[in-house]
């Protein structure tokens, strides 16, 4: 792991880029800031927007805007620009709009001399990470997409809403997609440790209308349940890309479900899928396999199943 | 002052709205948020964006939606709803618009049993702040404007880049209207506890390309700058907004520059303007009054004439 | 639950007590925290040399100190003035005077009005708890140990050791006394959701070296392992009482593993040891029930026993 | 300036070197703390004991115990072991013991490679900062005291009180010694942006009884009141250490009166003492000279004298 400068350059200067910005200010993750987008003037923008918060925050960080060109000595590239969902699309219909994008910004910032970590949250994710991986050559633990991050935290926030407790306190994941064919991996859920299988057993009565199709169904659909009301989500997702990159910044080794290249793991391999991994100063650590039961495993197929399909389409890498 | 639950409404879910409340749950500010907006639906997703967050921050924040009605429990109410300003008008020129609003709003609240504070940020700020002074019936201490805070952290902001330090370490105030009767009060700005008067005859040399006339022209200008960039500026606010709720909810007694009503500070009374202020449990513990220079004086006198002549055309209070 | 105003007496100001504080004052934990010690001088002490952090922290505490009289208006106690542990004695060998200074101190509190939440750290926590609950006459919710928390943080430290993970990623508790009788509940530890179990058994050889039963011991004895070098322990356990406190005045509901009085929960009544329980506003909202496997049923019923002996050896209560 | 890694080691691991790294732990502002100790079995049960404090705070910090050999990767080093004054003995009269403690410690330091910057606590603090610039060989910017930093501080939080104001609302310095020959620059001390001087004099009646004499007195006294009372001071300078090395670490550039070799600025040379600086990457970035007024032009002077008297005391630098 090379010494960490803490210099942190967001792609795309959007409602998602500039939220992940906010919180990491806000967080005091790290020293630096750079902006960047298409159009240069928005990242001008949200950098002097960025710049009025210091006087009201713990740590200073630095935001400026910049190019593709001057990302050579930066620790992190959160890269948010990509194609955008629009009703009655899905994630995946926008795949060649978002394999030109990614081509666009990856070459430059590969010729810039970067050599740091990715951290992607452009959708559709898993492949749009796969994209990154092939189009820079780094190696696999140095891409990360956001994956099911964030629908793992949803599933949290669910489960803490129905048994009154802090979602910090519940552990569990969504893996596969970040999409349609994700999936809760209910084997794995625990409340302040404790198997949710055994708590729903225990207490029959309690949680008789607790149905955990539904908690997943919820999961899933949580950011479409935003999306429909505001027409954007960005906050949530925000968070998690601030919170994956302090992971890196300050090798933290948390155990967070990312979208990782899976190269053998739960017998997947050239495909990019939401499973659990731990997120050091090299990026991915380690990518946990989870024993999953045999119809979680199942889906965990299924799911890697429609990704491969979908990256198999991909025509540049 | 009363014991505070750590209980905020945040009233219009749009930009800065979402801003500070983001800024607020990122730095663990506050209890509970709820949030409020005409168009329910928004409130709703904006507050199941934030709850994803929770997986990812230190201190858990609740955050809901509400209504006006449900208001009477809070301890401070952050009004953000307002009248959005169109390119080619001033702030000013939106003002029947933002009266209807604020009356819409502060009845029904008033209604619910609030006593608390408000804190304000809808623009034309200072005219919307006395607006809700009259139309609450609170003593003029609960009701605060953002004010000149933001403008004022601008200020550093550009001062820090010209003296190469941190903007915390500047201290200093636009005084006035939010708007363009605004100016820097020089007199009273130091750079590490150096007047700048001083540093600049000290080092002629070194700062002879310094302009203060500019300086103040881009502090008064920088919101602008956003906005023709961006169509929006939420950040800065959004952590002013914070950094008053802070104070008042923790008691800080921290002095900010804030739009309050003036009853015969700097010789004027009845109208509402940005000063520095105590802020803390009470709201506006106190109002610290500058000895202005002449020049200053003249510029506050100024600055207080438009606003007035704004509060004289209020048709409702 | 009562509107909460961030209001903590810390009683003791020795090692544990003024870390506690410290720890509160820079994680920005409550508003005011007020000093009180058998020798006023020290309190005094104490609260002026934390009152010249302020300057650097990000909120201000107020820091003062006072006397038992003047805890009526106060949420949180946090109780950490007790009888010291000598080298070669028990914590349990100091019962005696623990239960004179438990009397000195609760008497007054109580008599001063204070309705809030004890949070305990003296020694043996587990019977001062008890103590306190008792000699207070408040709901058993009310009075919480810090019980074996502190050991739940050693083992989550060996563990995050011997996996190369960051702490907060290991979930598992140390249960029962905050001593010698208690044990690893290891049927529920897991490392980023997956039960250590399962992961020894897929990664024997890797693993083949682990020793639970060592790992327990030494969470058992990390506290001794650092009195023995240096005469106390008071970093960890300040920020476990610190933790504590968030989570009450936050109402954060998180579960933490602490010292309850149990009536019925685990098959045992009248005593008081460390189980995982959700806290809040209201102090412990619902002890967790783990189902434990045979053994470890056993051993925290032969913890139990050892804690009622204890108890039954009180004289005044 | 180097990328910084985030790497800290504390030197000496007693009650000042303890609380430093436990104020680093609660606000995040480093990756790793090295504790060396003379002893380094007090290292050793620091090192756990802070280890502990990881499952309770937002960010991780990695704390283990090494020797000075260890320090060559280090971006800052911590200097606070040093000898211990006694009741009666001035700051001063420990001279002879701190230099030869200096020597041990700076030369092996140096040895290993050590190329970061020095913040020194240990009294007395100039004339140790004096030696280990001396002994270091580093460049004057890279060897920075807490000098009176802390007295500042001090200032600020007697001030807040007699005002009912934030301390960090107020603005001022006390300079030279960290001793008995510093001095409260008056002519720059502000509340909130207002020289305290016009204050009293607008406000003649209300501040009758501010005795600016008895504040400077008290200020100087401050750690001296704390001592008496419980043996002892640790909590603000740890938080003081805690603000600089952040300041340094993530390159704030903020203004702090530190303890820094003077060659020139202030008319005097060879010698150390408080004065306001830019801190920041590269330690201190600039010493920012005030237009002291004549009697606090002669105090300097007169500071500077004893410091100077004191350093050629010295025999081994």
């Amino acid at each position: 792991m090379l010494g960490k400068s803490g210099k942190v350059a967001v792609i795309g200067a959007g409602l998602v880029g500039s939220s992940c910005a906010y919180s990491m200010i806000n967080q005091s993750i790290c020293r630096e800031i750079m902006m960047v987008d298409r159009t240069y003037d928005r990242a001008v923008a949200q950098a002097l927007d960025f710049s009025h918060c210091m006087d009201f925050t713990h740590n200073r960080t630095k935001v400026y805007a910049g190019t593709y060109a001057d990302c050579g000595s930066m620790d992190v590239i959160v890269l948010t620009a990509g194609a955008n969902p629009k009703p009655g699309q899905t994630r995946l219909d926008i795949l060649e709009e978002a394999e030109s994008i990614a081509k666009d910004i990856v070459v430059p910032i590969m010729d810039s001399g970067f050599r740091g970590i990715f951290v992607i949250a452009a959708n559709p994710v898993d492949i749009v990470t796969y994209m990154v991986w092939k189009l820079s050559g780094l190696p696999r633990e140095r891409v990360i997409g956001t994956g099911t991050s964030i629908d793992s935290s949803r599933l949290k926030t669910l489960l803490s809403e129905v048994f009154s407790i802090d979602p910090r306190s519940v552990h569990g994941y969504a893996l596969g997609e970040h999409g349609e064919s994700q999936f809760v991996a209910w084997s794995h859920v625990t409340i302040g440790g404790k198997p949710i299988m055994h708590i729903m057993e225990q207490h029959k009565e309690r949680f008789k209308h607790l149905d955990l199709e539904d908690i997943a169904r919820k999961t899933k659909d949580a950011g479409w349940e935003i999306f429909t009301r505001k027409g954007s989500t960005q906050f949530g997702i925000g968070n998690a890309l601030a919170h994956i990159t302090r992971s890196i910044l300050n090798d933290e080794h948390k155990i967070i479900a990312v979208s990782a290249i899976l190269d053998g793991e739960y017998g997947q391999s050239n495909v990019c899928a939401g499973v659990p991994a731990i997120i050091g100063g090299d990026g991915i650590q380690e990518i946990i396999e989870l024993n999953l039961d045999a119809s979680e495993r199942e889906k965990f197929g299924r799911s890697c199943e429609v990704l491969s399909g979908n990256i198999n389409r991909l025509t540049s890498v």
